[in-house]
């Protein structure tokens, strides 16, 4: 993972170059949260389904670094004062505290748009029909019907707006729109610029949609035994704002197996796969046994 | 332009449909900003600068409204309390009061990532080289290096980041991006859909950049001459807050007198074309004659 993580962020340096002129406070804090590290889990899952195609490796990690800069954007909006009100993320200070709330919307916005765009040059396919549908796929899994509107649910819920009540299905949908739709089309970026078939690409998607929420299990157990060393984040706010996570809903063991359960479902779906798949059996282990 | 603007409206409200999810708080509060109406100027530029090339009516309009989300989604995001701070936009309450602050920059989100899928639908353009374009020229226009861009610099020297020093040239720059450069993709998409010569291109790029620009200086002159009605914001803003604008820097009389030249020149930019450029040139006279 460390070597995508480090090809990934030298990808995203230079499709964001800082220009010498007076907006570059925009770029530079774009620069900042997107360059900042972190698993860079998405991009690993992109590359490595990517491959299983025969994608030009450096095709998949443009297309990687386009998906990373949607994920990074979510985080910079998340984090603002009028949404999570975060101080510190991969470690360091937010974006809106290392520059200021205006710079951070605009850097989140910056990043939202320049994604698209990358995905739209000959650099992420040759094929423009291709970059076509990778435009669609992602808009679709990060629009109002994908994370952003997970975000709202997630939101709706906390502030108690709509009274929605929140069991298993109702969080595991929310999940699923919040962060099971970019890991979902971390996993297809690879079968659709590969042309695979019908059921290869099916099999990607099973898989993902598992792995997606597997991670996200294995995330609210880790919100409640994690160091904010570990995590790079303030820990334990979940448990301290009384919110509803997989963790007060199944009970810490409870959440464990079922994240262990769906990451083993998730490894099954690769079946039909050789070894050539063994990275994406190992990162459905990984994402249930990691400690950050 | 009355006609277009409804015709916009309701391709919008086509492309916004509201679900009987959880998640449609953020759907409604796109709709609400986005069918709130307005001039629709890009959308009309945008029509009509298509007809001009044969490209079919509904694939303009398709088009149109997308840009029209960019235009809303920008909109939202700059009333936010940590940017602009406004209550009032198209004669009603701002997406932040209507709603609230996480939900505004929420919607802002879901609009600006569904511009993207809706231009890299099949529906806006059957080829979809054709269509990768438009999405790399509007990601261009809207991004870091175009209406982000220039948000950022304004925002500078709102706020005395930087120490801008902001002369004739240095503001005609700031709002070359900040606005010209969405008023130039509306004037554009027209002969890119309708695969235009270069020559046929380049005079649409000659007259909407100048037509935006002249947009701009008009919008200066009525932030200091029109009424709050008229202009369903708050006038005087810009004023009262010892901004620099063309007003400050030109006089009044000189920003109406630069306005009208360039208005002009716009105009004159057309000469290739026949009276089926008509609306085109009505509409460069109208953005610097307008009261709102």
């Amino acid at each position: 993972m460390a070597e995508t993580a480090t090809a990934v962020t030298e990808r995203l340096s230079e499709l964001l170059p800082a220009p010498d002129t007076a907006e570059s406070r925009v770029i530079e804090a774009m620069r900042y949260s997107a360059l900042a590290g972190g698993k860079r889990l998405r991009p690993f899952l992109l590359v490595h389904s990517a491959a299983l195609f025969h994608v030009s490796p450096s095709a998949a990690l443009t297309v990687a670094a386009a998906l990373e800069m949607i994920h990074t954007y979510s985080l910079v909006h998340d984090d603002l004062p009028a949404m999570d009100d975060d101080d510190l993320r991969r470690g360091r200070p937010t974006c809106h505290r290392q520059f200021d709330e205006a710079t951070a919307v605009l850097a989140g916005d910056g990043l939202l748009t320049r994604a698209f765009e990358v995905l739209a040059d000959p650099v992420a396919h040759a094929d423009p029909a291709v970059r076509c549908e990778l435009v669609r796929e992602l808009a679709e899994a990060a629009g109002a019907r994908g994370m952003v509107g997970g975000q709202m649910v997630d939101l709706m819920v906390e502030r108690g707006i709509g009274d929605l009540s929140m069991d298993v299905a109702a969080i595991t949908r929310m999940h699923q729109l919040k962060t099971g739709r970019l890991i979902l089309f971390a996993c297809l970026a690879g079968p659709i610029m590969g042309k695979a078939s019908a059921k290869m690409r099916a099999c990607l998607h099973a898989y993902g949609r598992d792995l997606g929420l597997a991670f996200q299990i294995a995330d609210d157990v880790l919100d409640e035994t994690g160091s904010a060393q570990d995590l790079g984040k303030t820990p334990g706010k979940d448990a301290a704002s009384g919110k509803t996570t997989f963790v007060t809903l199944l009970g810490l063991d409870g959440a464990r197996d079922r994240a262990r359960m769906l990451s083993d479902q998730a490894v099954n779906h690769l079946d039909v796969f050789g070894p050539e798949a063994d990275m994406l059996r190992a990162v459905a282990r990984y994402v249930v046994e990691r400690d950050r």
